[in-house]
This record gives C-alpha cells, structure tokens and sequence, in this order.
C-alpha cells in the first residue's frame, strides 16, 4: 500500500508520500510516489499516487510525453495547459488512457484497474488549487472548508488531521501534522514505510521551495515520533475516566476492587 | 459500518461495541452488537458482532438454540460447552450454519457473506480466553503480546490502541483508551456512531460486573471527548518540528519567510 497527503493552507500547499511498494511481502521496493512538473516562477504542479505502480507510472509518462486534446489533434502537456482545472483533466485523461490501452489486459489477469492521484499546484496569476483524482479519472477539489486530501492507506492517520489541521494552520504545522499522521500509519500498517517525500509549494511562489525525502536516518524525525509517542501517553493519562466508571470500580484501586463482588451498573 | 473492540487484560476483560446498523444512508438503525451469555460465577461469554445483521443475528439466534454436535446427534449451547476453545468452535459452526443456510441466496443477489466476531469470556475454574472469528468459521486467539482484537471500522481507532495498550493496563485504563478509539471512529466516520455499550468482564467473576449504555445525552463522555481532543491540539503543539524544516522555514515566522525566495534542501 501508500499513503499520500495534500494540504491546501492559505500559505501554500504541503504534499507527503511515502516511498513503499510491495508486490506480494517478498518484494518490497521504494519508489517515489511524488513527482514534480515545474517551471520555476511560472508553474508548479505536484502530482502524488497511489494503487497499482504500472497503472500510475503509465500515468506519469503519459503526462510527460504530452496528450492529445479531444478534437483537436495538437498535443497538450502540464508545461501549455492554460489551467490547474484543465491540468486536472489531464491527468485523468492520462489514466483513463492507461486505461485503454491496458484495461482489458487487466482484467482478463483479473488484476483491478486501482489508481489514485493528488494533485495541486499553481499556475502564475491563478489561485492555487488541490485535486483528488479517482480510477475513473473524475475528480474533486479540497476546499478551505475540506483543505486535505487522502489517497491509499488513509484512515490510521485521519483522526489526528480530522482534529487539528484547518485551511489557516502554517506551512511549519501543517507538515509537522503530516509527519504525525504519517508516524501513524507507518506504526499501524506494515505496507507504509521510510523514506517519506516532502514538498511545500508556497502561495505565488510557483515552485518548489522544499523538497525533502526523510530516511530511516533522520534523527530528527526519530526524535519527533519519540516525543509524540510519550506526549499520546501523557495526554491519555491526564483523561478523566466518565464519573460513572468510577462509581462502578470503586474508590479502591481497580485491581482491588475488581477481585471483590460487584453491583452491576443500569444498562 | 460498525466498531467493536475486545481487550484481554491481566484483570479481566473489556468489550465495547457501537450500535449503529444502516443497509443505506436513508435506513439507519441502532442494534446492539452486544450479545451476553452468562450463568453468574459459573460461565460468562460475552459476544460482539459486525457485518451483514442478518447473518451476525441469525448466528446469535442458532447459539441461543443450540447446535448439533458434528457426528453425536445431541445439541450443545454455550450453557453446556465446556471450554472456551470449543465455545469458539461452536460460534463458528452456527456462522457456517448461517451459511449453509442462506450462503447460496446470498450470492444469487450479489451479497456478500460478510461477518467477523469477537468472543471473550471464562469459565470456572479455567482462564480467561478471546478469540475472533472470521467469516469462513475459523478463529485465532488473543494472547499477552496481542490482547487485543477490533472488528468493523478498526484503522481509525488502532493507532492509539498500538501505542498505550498492553496486557498489563487496568480495566479502568482500557475502558478509557477504549472510548478514545470509539471516539477517533466516530469522529473520523459517520457509519459508527453512539450509544455505545460497554461490558467489563472481571478475571475468575464468571459475571458481567459493569455493563453501561454510552448515549448522546451522557455528559461525562461528552466531557472526556472534548478534553481529549485538547489534550491531543496541546500535545502536538509542543512536538518540535524536525530541525531541517525549521533551518528551511528560517527564523522569521512561517508566513513572512514563505513570502521569500528559497534555497530548496537537497532531495
């Protein structure tokens, strides 16, 4: 599997992947799963996948040697599309060609057609923008009500984004939220591994401004998924169990209490 | 959707369950997905259930009534079963009953025979045992290193399980980090939802000693929520984010610098 992340702040747009991919547990590899498409200044796209490796680096390829547009015979690539709307399409043009031309091949092996894509960035002059795109090359866009987006292992590392991040966090809490609800999944999910990539494109900058791949070595992200796991622990302690759990065990430590008889609680 | 948890602890064993069933978004229901078997100090099972109701409640009525014993002709219920082990294979054999019984109609219309259990009780004299079964009636057992099993909507609530819980937990500590899990699941999706039913089994009691029906109207778990869900906003924002995005982000606030241009750190 993978998890992937976009988030769409006022300030700009943070994108996390990790880099597993598995075939069957014997065949574990690491690949990018984020891929950039710059012109520094000018436009900046980034494009994050997840699900079957063939079909989105099929994807990827079509999208660098360019589609053609329907009816009009010229070729269209993410350097002349006029726009973050209409990059979009592209990319779900790009596998829904995949699709076509590996589709039936597919499905006579009876492997699913499974592809996920995230993309968001900029084009100068126009707003920046988020994409969710689907198998079937439809898609949605985050909004600042809804500012991120999820693709593969998704949901180990939901709750924590569901509680804090909002379209007006920094780009500096935005990524240590990232980081976290990456921490959680690689804990909960085997599939998902180090190294994750990292890039901020910053609000009208058009480009890249971090690039980063954080490896087994990173100390610092040791160190921070080290201070996470003990702040979790700390915070659950402090919790204060419901009044009537604690009319139920008593005023005795649990242990006692639980060896001697009890009266049962109303359902 | 449904989330139902079963914890195995040095001094007992707790469950939980949510109660919401919906066949569509239009059709939703509250059932309790918590089944108790008891003879008071000599036997205690304590049943959870997901998947298609129709087939997690046929299994429940087939334990009630009792199954044949394969090759014997007499009936066993968990009133005569004597182990643990076989009161495990007994709920497998009334899930392969169900499918015996309904499995072919099923597939006639494209339903899918999905249903997962979670038994956990004692019997006297005996330890405490739980187990989950699957669909096929096949069933592993919880152990000291893995006590405990999920089943229905598990990934949202499993990171905080994987962090804080361990075989040596009090009850009055995992029934707390049980309705955090509850809690992330609920948050994160719409399909689990409250009242949630609690039931604590205590060690060598044989009885259930707490059972408690968790509503919207219950104050204190609307207050251990909130203070959760601030607990975890103030423990991440004291992690420190990594030192390479602090070098990238520089001194100045996030905003101010993001504005500039970057030197972006190498991949």
């Amino acid at each position: 599997m993978t998890y992937c992340l976009g988030m769409l702040l006022k300030e700009g747009i943070v994108f996390l992947a990790d880099t597993r991919t598995m075939a069957d547990v014997d065949h574990i590899s690491s690949f990018s799963k984020l891929h950039i498409f710059e012109k520094p200044g000018e436009r900046c796209f980034v494009l994050l996948t997840a699900g079957n490796l063939a079909i989105t680096q099929s994807t990827v390829n079509f999208l660098l040697e360019g589609l053609e547009l329907p009816d009009k015979g010229e070729k269209q690539t993410l350097e002349t599309v006029p726009t973050m709307f209409q990059a979009a399409q592209m990319v779900g043009r790009a596998l829904r060609q995949v699709y076509k031309v590996d589709g039936e091949a597919l499905r006579e092996h009876r492997v699913r057609f499974e592809a996920s894509l995230i993309l968001g960035g900029q084009i100068k002059g126009a707003p920046m923008q988020l994409f969710q795109i689907y198998s079937a090359g439809n898609f949605i866009e985050a909004t600042s009500e809804t500012p991120y987006f999820q693709i593969g292992e998704h949901k180990y590392g939901k709750p924590i984004l569901d509680r804090v991040l909002s379209f007006g966090c920094s780009i500096r809490d935005a990524v240590t939220l990232g980081l976290l609800s990456m921490d959680s999944t690689i804990r909960s999910n085997l599939t998902v591994g180090l190294p994750v990539d990292l890039a901020v494109v910053p609000k009208d900058a058009c480009h890249v401004a971090l690039r980063h791949r954080i490896t087994e070595q990173d100390e610092d992200f040791r160190i921070m998924r080290e201070k996470w796991a003990e702040a979790l622990r700390q915070a659950w302690s402090a919790i204060p169990p419901p009044s009537w759990l604690e009319e139920s065990l008593g005023e005795a430590s649990a242990t006692d209490n639980l060896r001697r008889p009890y009266r049962p609680s109303k359902p």
